[in-house]
């Protein structure tokens, strides 16, 4: 294939959009052309790509159109919800990492080892699941194929880049900027706002996203998101329930096997994923993989990602490369 | 009551022995003598109790006999196995913060609002519980009590004071004294070294202790402890199901009116337990109170306290409190 594609980052002076820009470059994608959009503020900006200096443009209405084939967008929801539209009509694929679109019927959410083969042509906004999300699926994903999940419980430990750069400040300043109470003195039980039913959007998100992702809304999910001061990395402690029975070894196998996770799970050695380890990787790392004795079928596992890279930059830029390899663009 | 109590504390130098003496000074027990031992290396040094300078001792096997009426250890198991057996014998009611004597069937594991009233004269060695365990459990045998406990699913969130003054420096100074890994970088997956079970002693020191604490061993328990980038106390994130319904309202009106705990739970104003605000304090801060809709009789908790305080030296405080309050000493 020596077709090259015009590819659009809309958001690319953020913490994900220059990620996003890091990924395609180390990703070797076939591209001819990258545009980069950011709001007036950045314009004029330069980010390095391919030895390189892009200048940022400023995003108008006018800006998504042909020649772009492909505009993944991170500059948060309202953003989104404007101008993907407009992208979309214009014949652009968008491939979005806000939540707008995430829960919409008629937009696919896609992480691309578990369910980028469902993508067609029809598709021009393809939703990119939250980040905390993201990790923990890729093995549920598998789990689940082979055991059949009845119930998640999670609980996680979120890095602040998360939260951007107001939230790297924060851990790095000991200021409250971003966040409303210390990060340095406290992990802090609240990502995003409360809902009604006391849930927090977060958690809400990983509940609902993973029902979408695994097209099963049978599964009991349940989740508690909490941020760490850690820079970089989410952490998610993961408890399942399966119907069938299984063999611990054997999940271990199955992990081990599955593209796109690597299992660290070597207690002899206090060796298992840790945050600064898995940071800068695009893989999901898996490991405390151990039977939950307090009930039938149980499962513990502990698991770490990049979540600037798997749970945002990698997963979109994996998503454009499926476009592609199916020819969708 | 005007009686006044001789009372020694062991590895007073340390930074739960430090609390102790603290607590004991801010609780006005009725002290009439306080000694003060730890190793060589201590011994000579002071510490400050009710504006007096109290020389430290070196611990010998004559160290704890009459007219030393109650022992609080905190310095280590194997000062615990070694002296707490001789000081009983001597007729001194030793309270043993180690995991020395926890799970001894012929042993005590006290957290005194729960099960305090079973204490006796012939309680010789009294075992103070594992910091989360007592957090969480406090909370919990609210609820097993009115609503009958299933399984529980922690998920802890550690502060690096409960490796002692060792991991204290780790955070401050970014090193892999204490922690093989840089606690500053990453949270830690693994409390305690592994078993071949795959869970780390802290991990079944949580499961173990839950059921002795209730007294019932049919509650079924899992556990994943991770230590965190935070100095003090310690948060759990808490999954429970319980064999009989629920009223969620009624759940947290009969944690706010259980001594030892103080709900922090209003969402339209963000509050939620923190673990900077705990610090200091001797309650467990319960909150994040909310029905877990994955399963009948689901609940989530979120539950922050001071592991020096109730996780330690409060509650051996308290143990020494009771034992007066019951004239057992």
């Amino acid at each position: 294939m020596n077709k090259e594609y015009h590819i659009a980052v809309v958001g690319a002076s953020g913490v994900v959009g220059r990620t996003i820009i890091e990924v395609l470059e180390e990703h070797e994608l076939p591209i001819s052309n990258l545009q980069l959009f950011a709001s007036a503020r950045s314009a004029g900006k330069t980010i390095p790509f391919r030895g390189e200096d892009i200048v940022i443009e400023e995003l108008t209405e006018e800006s998504l159109q042909s020649p772009i084939q492909i505009a993944i967008f991170s500059a948060g929801g309202d953003t989104s919800k404007k101008y993907a539209p407009i992208a979309a009509a214009n014949g652009v694929t968008v491939i979005d990492n806000s939540s707008a679109f995430r829960m919409d019927e008629n937009k696919k959410l896609i992480v691309p080892e578990i369910n980028g083969k469902i993508l067609t042509t029809e598709d021009k906004i393809i939703a990119n699941p939250n980040c905390s999300t993201i990790q923990s699926v890729l093995p549920i994903a598998v789990i689940h194929d082979k055991y059949s999940i009845e119930r998640i419980v999670y609980s996680t430990y979120q890095a602040v880049s998360g939260a951007g750069q107001a939230g790297i400040s924060d851990l790095e300043n000991g200021t409250t900027e971003n966040f409303q109470y210390p990060i340095v003195e406290t992990v802090i039980p609240q990502i995003d706002v409360f809902q009604d039913n006391g849930y927090t959007k977060e958690e809400e998100k990983m509940i609902n996203e993973t029902h979408k992702i695994l097209g099963d809304t049978n599964i009991g999910v349940t989740a508690t998101c909490v941020r760490v001061p850690i820079k970089t990395s989410h952490a998610v402690s993961i408890n399942i329930q399966t119907t069938k029975s299984f063999d611990i070894d054997e999940i271990r196998e199955f992990l081990a096997n599955t593209p796109g996770i690597t299992v660290i799970d070597d207690i002899e050695n206090n060796r298992y994923p840790l945050q600064h380890e898995a940071a800068g990787k695009d893989d999901v790392f898996v490991g405390r993989i151990r039977r939950d004795h307090s009930i039938e079928n149980g499962l513990n596992l502990f698991v770490v990602s990049d979540n600037l890279r798997k749970g945002a930059a990698t997963n979109s830029v994996q998503i454009a490369e499926q476009l592609i390899a199916l020819d969708l663009v």
